[in-house]
């Protein structure tokens, strides 16, 4: 997968050659780009912004050197690619929105910085995601965070036997409660089911602490879960034990 | 603000010191310190995981590196502040709790590295946080944009004239479409009534804009938005201009 990047602050893409990631650019699954788009400015004092029309607070990024630089990817690469936009405004991104990106053999993010974007930078762009309702400093973390989901799913990516699939968000159920040596530590015990051997048991504990959990912390996710019977009494042991504790 | 991170790959936290941010930090405004709780692990091959008890895929973070880490910043700090966790299972981040966060004096965020905590660490935490609902390679990226989006809130962080306050997730709709220099850019151009100087147009067209593009893109902020009667006018003809394009 070839990922481009167009960003002000190019250095910020570093920790992205760290970890798990760096090693999918290391082993080629990945080819990495990030472009200053700075650098395509065509303004003699190299600004890449300017006031907004009609009025209103800060900068907008200009159409000017983000289509240049634009042109120059698809110069290089033969394509621009799936262009992403990181915007406030962009759906959420989400897990589905990963395994969607993963499949493409050629992103490109844009991601601005603090300003906004000049409304015709839009049309470049294949998708406009946001990372969430907040609002951050720029794009950029949004950028890598998008592309650490995406390229975590790239075949080989995680290396050794560890597999993606048992996790949040791909058995729609938040994970249960784990632990790990010592079965004591500074008096905090492991549960006696987890060091009985007693594989039926064991896993009846896991889902039904991944259930109490979910009940719990994310209803939502609940309601789109296909229940079993066996799960809808679960629930309602959950739930009675629950008050009891009240 | 005291900012400490406890992180296996504290390289990965550098981009926090570019930008916006990375001033809070020159200026004394944030005193940021990532911690490798790697340095505590009593374990002689320097191991901070271990097997999953009950089995399971992966491995999972040992409670003493990070309870032994925790105890290092307490002796160093005075306190551990207030402890976040960033994990999938957590409460989805927003701007409101950006606005909480904000307020402190003192925040710790643990951020893990593809593996699962051991439960006991929990016990240390005041909120657990996720991102949003897909997964990452780590919790630092997580980290980082929770630490973004809550330092540029605090005061003095912005600098010159910008503000906060008129943005996305603020006003409670999405931005309008917004343009800059120049007005025609290959052949792409500005809407006439933002060029024309009539102020009340201008404010008109704005409002218009955003609560069109809210309604296209995210219903769901509609909803909660306190509409006044010229804005029930204003979505309808909205309504009217978008069924006739069909």
């Amino acid at each position: 997968m070839r990922i481009d990047v167009l960003s002000l602050f190019p250095n910020m893409f570093a920790p992205l050659r760290e970890s798990i990631i760096g090693k999918t650019i290391e082993k080629g699954l990945v080819d990495l780009e990030v472009t200053d788009f700075r650098d395509y400015t065509t303004n003699k004092n190299h600004k890449v912004d300017d006031e907004i029309y009609g009025g209103g607070q800060g900068m907008l990024l200009m159409p000017q050197p983000i289509f240049d630089a634009m042109d120059a990817i698809e110069a290089k690469a033969g394509n621009r690619g799936r262009v992403i936009l990181m915007d406030p405004a962009g759906t959420t991104f989400n897990q589905a929105k990963a395994e969607e990106l993963a499949k493409e053999e050629h992103l490109t993010f844009i991601a601005g910085h603090y300003e906004g974007y000049d409304e015709r930078i839009r049309t470049l762009v294949d998708d406009e995601i946001s990372l969430g309702d907040f609002v951050l400093t720029g794009g950029e973390l949004g950028a890598m965070t998008v592309i650490d989901a995406t390229v975590r799913l790239l075949a080989d990516a995680l290396g050794d036997d560890r597999s993606a699939v048992d996790e949040s968000f791909s058995t729609g159920l938040l994970e249960y409660p784990q632990y790990t040596r010592p079965a004591d530590f500074r008096g905090l015990t492991v549960p006696d089911v987890l060091l009985s051997g007693h594989h039926a048991n064991i896993a009846q504990w896991k889902h039904k602490e991944a259930l109490k959990r979910t009940y719990l912390r994310r209803p939502d996710l609940l309601q789109q879960y296909p229940l079993t019977t066996t799960d809808k009494h679960l629930l309602a042991d959950i739930k009675a034990e629950l008050s009891e504790k009240d």
